[in-house]
């Protein structure tokens, strides 16, 4: 490709609405451009990288057995309705009505589309297992998109579905995917990490997020450096602490704390260290007849340490809150616990249910609220001066430096940006859509599946994320738009360099490089500072004065100089250096 | 690709609702699933010839200097405010509002946003000319989905804009479109046609339709075998008789049709050639005020010859019906003819203007209709009978056999599929978007635009209307979802035929062809059948009695009978027949 024929447009500042590295710098980059709130045109520049994302992807799908179609954009509502999600998805499901007044949705996932297919074409065992994929425009209304391409409305997906006669089996195409996503993200050249997620109300322990690893991402990911444990902070386990609860020394004290609401403030105010203090959340779970009234409502106080988070993943597991739960209103805090918030605890409470985190359970002489305005009682201990929790869970995110719950180590904790997730659905939607086969006895047996997804746009935004400096994006060799470019210096007055970047173009083209060639005659720091920030890893720049040498300079991207190279070796130098 | 790895389904029934060749096809080849109306699933089949449709549009494209992007599919209204469309758009524009109220569209076509990109992009004239083009999902609310992809409401459209700075060089950049489009269809195999188009309100002379020629085409298309004239039916030029009027030898005389109100019925009945009829059709016109009130009407009477068809778009073009016409009503027919249709005739009118069709102006001793029921004139005669006409127009089809506009022949007709189109746009919409670009002479000037579009998805309907027979689709090579098929005949019990089969697959796919392997195990009348229907071009059978005498069977999709080869052979001949 010659610049000249190519739509290059950089620019020196990014629009003030682009809050994140990656969102700046594809701006600048000129690789998309904004259309409205969370859409964008994916400009030449930026194409060039999403297609060969969207290859790679192809190639290894299509390597792992599974099958390229293509579901549409604008789906009936009749299928999602089926399922139920036309009606509980919120509104960042795009409803929209034809000119007869049927209505449709601009498809965020193709869960429903896909089932239907397979309860029509796979109808024996005999066709299983089977694999179907595509790549395809989605659109999800987010309230409020940002970020660029990490949290748009129009986006690519690849989403895969595998079909199986059963659970093993479906455990097998699990495997495959989570084979074929290693590779993808290998080949892709992106640092990343496979974490085990939360499966929500399907159950079951087969899902795993793929995470880029980067120091912005919105996730926290958990992992063991010294053994293969790794699992986002939704799922990660926190264990008990081994010692056990020791011996209360202390009385209890109801003790002034006037305006330390916090247990930060409360520890110190004390004195005493942030993990002698516990922390109260009030919780609240409805009974509801059948009309959907509530008849009734149960409130919980959950108990994690002072320095601990509550995990509301972890908390929507407890027997009792897996139904659904909400935060208490001040209302109803203050019927149960005749106090206002900040200063509340477990002790005196008639009525509550008491969860209480592994690690609370297993204090002791700790710090909580006294349910009295401007106080906290000091010197607490279970089964002296409150009755022992109604349950004892894992409500909390672990933290670094706490075991691993494999027992292999210590536990590390790193940022990261899903890009790609695996998930074993089971039966859930080939029951609800009633999509069944024929198995080897004669009888319909409702399939077994799983759904595969992986962000093509996102991915763009995410790999971004990793790898930049001040100059720029700093691309993997197999995801830059362009794999090498050739700055010739003064090319309109010097015969010999455009002689030269000629030849060298031509040549790299022949040896299957895809180079670019800057014709467009800008001077040398604007081409240099483009060709930065637009992230291509090899740069060749021919001018006279090496030339006359016989010498070209070839600077990678994340090189901090050039490197003097006989005109002759070139070819052979930008091979060497994508490939290494 | 093997077989057991792929997703086939064909049927032996098409659908009840399947009402065209290529459709029924299509549905029973396994290559389209339906979703909903006009909203298909592109099965692995289909998504197959999409690809490769796909994959030569893009080089033609980029090799015509052509720069790929790819714009959202739900674009804001905002712009197309500003160029009137959102209002102006009937019922088929897809219009959504998002969870915020704002109103968007889900894309039927692109200009609004490429001119949006290019008044922010293109700034200079030495960024010019530039085309960008891209592959996208559109949607068309049709009212009446049918003919599969031919007339879907979800549909795939490449298409390309390109922006100069004047005429002359837009021109340049329409030829560079033409000829590459030229090149698309001669690679894609299609037997095709490029045909002038009418342009419309914009004017000028260029547009062009480019026809798949087919039997079952929607379009007729004009054009002339002796030399290079080619128009679709809206555009081809009817010239006046060569002769001129003659003079009149008849007397006029009121003669009684009873029942007879067609030209056809009145000609059979009086003994005379349908060619001495006149047949009336009336319309109106309004004057509107400036709240859009109907403040008068005009009433018209066009006059084509018996046997000849009203052009509307022709009838557009006339002086006085530019603004936009309509069938005149009943209530207007009676008060301006005292007649109610069928025996309407231009003979003793008051206040209706008559525009008479190049070739009634030249009748003589016409039959009309007598504004009388019951009863036509014949011997009617211009300037002695009624007045000569207000206007005389070209305002009718042509019909085949006729002088060709450019005088070097008569013309022909043949039905078309409209495929394609390339469009000089002018500044139609870069002076309503104001997009500029600064002139060499530093000023703005409004770009010079041209649009280019093929109907991807369409092209699939299409190739199947001109490509088919009694068996099932015939593709040409470089659509096919495969180039060859290999069919093992008793591959499960003869190790032989395996063997075979495995070492001519590997052997074909090394040598670059895109083969099947047919490892389902089916009966060889099974799998000759699904491959005829889905119109591989070249199949090879290998049995174990050929395999004996060291041949295996080769035979066209087209051919009679297959022909023997010996094995060392085949490769070699599939590629023959694939080039051939």
């Amino acid at each position: 490709m010659k610049a000249s024929q190519f739509l290059i447009s950089t620019l020196k500042e990014a629009p003030a609405d682009a809050e994140i590295v990656s969102h700046k710098l594809m701006m600048r980059a000129g690789m998309i451009k904004r259309l409205g709130a969370g859409i964008y045109n994916y400009m030449p520049m930026g194409l060039r990288v999403i297609r060969k994302v969207e290859a790679i992807i192809r190639e290894e799908m299509v390597r792992a057995g599974a099958v390229e179609l293509l579901m549409p954009v604008v789906q009936p509502a009749e299928l999602w309705q089926e399922t139920g999600r036309f009606d509980k998805m919120g509104p960042e499901l795009l409803r929209v009505k034809d000119r007869h007044g049927r209505d449709f949705v601009i498809q965020p996932t193709s869960e429903e589309v896909i089932t239907d297919i397979a309860r029509q074409e796979l109808r024996s065992y005999k066709q299983l297992p089977k694999n179907l994929f595509h790549i395809q425009t989605k659109f999800r209304d987010e309230r409020r998109p940002r970020f660029g391409l990490m949290r748009g409305r129009e986006f690519t997906m690849k989403d895969a579905y595998s079909f199986d006669r059963d659970a093993e089996a479906a455990g097998k195409s699990y495997d495959a995917m989570f084979a074929a996503y290693c590779r993808i993200f290998d080949r892709l050249g992106l640092e990343y990490r496979a974490v085990a997620a939360d499966t929500g109300a399907i159950g079951g322990d087969r899902s795993h997020e793929f995470q880029v690893i980067a120091d912005t991402g919105e996730d926290a990911i958990v992992y063991c450096p010294t053994s293969s444990y790794a699992a986002n902070i939704e799922l990660a386990e926190a264990l008990a602490p081994e010692a056990g609860r020791q011996a209360a020394t202390q009385a209890l004290a109801l003790t002034p704390t006037p305006g330390k609401s916090t247990c930060a403030d409360v520890a110190a105010l004390l004195g005493l260290p942030l993990t002698q203090t516990v922390k109260s959340l009030v919780l609240a779970t409805d009974t509801r007849d059948e009309q959907g009234n509530v008849v009734a409502s149960q409130v919980w106080l959950l108990l994690v340490r002072g320095d601990h988070d509550l995990n509301e993943v972890k908390a929507g597991k407890v027997e009792g809150l897996k139904e659904g739960f909400r935060f208490a209103s001040t209302g109803e805090i203050e019927a149960h616990f005749g106090c206002k918030p900040g200063y509340l605890g477990p002790i005196g409470l008639q009525g509550v249910k008491v969860v209480a985190d592994r690690t609370v359970a297993a204090m002791s002489d700790f710090v909580c609220g006294a349910n009295q305005v401007d106080h906290h009682y000091t010197g607490a201990n279970w089964g002296r001066d409150l009755p022992e929790p109604d349950l004892v869970a894992d409500i909390r995110n672990v933290v670094a430096g706490e075991r691993s719950p494999d027992g292999q180590g210590v536990l590390a904790i790193q940022r990261g940006i899903e890009v790609g997730h695996v998930f074993y659905l089971g039966k859930k939607y080939s029951e609800a859509m009633n999509a069944t086969f024929l198995a080897e006895d004669g009888k319909p047996r409702p399939f077994e599946m799983g759904c595969y997804g992986i962000g093509v746009t996102r991915l763009l935004g995410a790999a971004i994320e990793q790898g930049h400096d001040e100059r720029g994006i700093v691309w993997p060799v197999s995801m830059a738009p362009f794999e090498a470019v050739i700055c010739p210096i003064g090319m309109d007055r010097s015969e010999a360099v455009r002689d030269a970047a000629q030849q060298l173009y031509a040549a790299l083209q022949a040896a299957g490089v895809d180079v670019l060639l800057d014709d467009r005659g800008e001077r040398p720091g604007a081409m240099f500072a483009d060709w930065e920030l637009v992230g291509v890893p090899v740069r060749v720049v021919l001018g006279d004065r090496g030339l006359k040498d016989g010498v070209a300079e070839v600077q990678g991207r994340r090189d901090a100089a050039a490197t003097a190279v006989p005109v002759g070796e070139l070819v052979a130098q930008v091979k060497a250096r994508l490939q290494g």
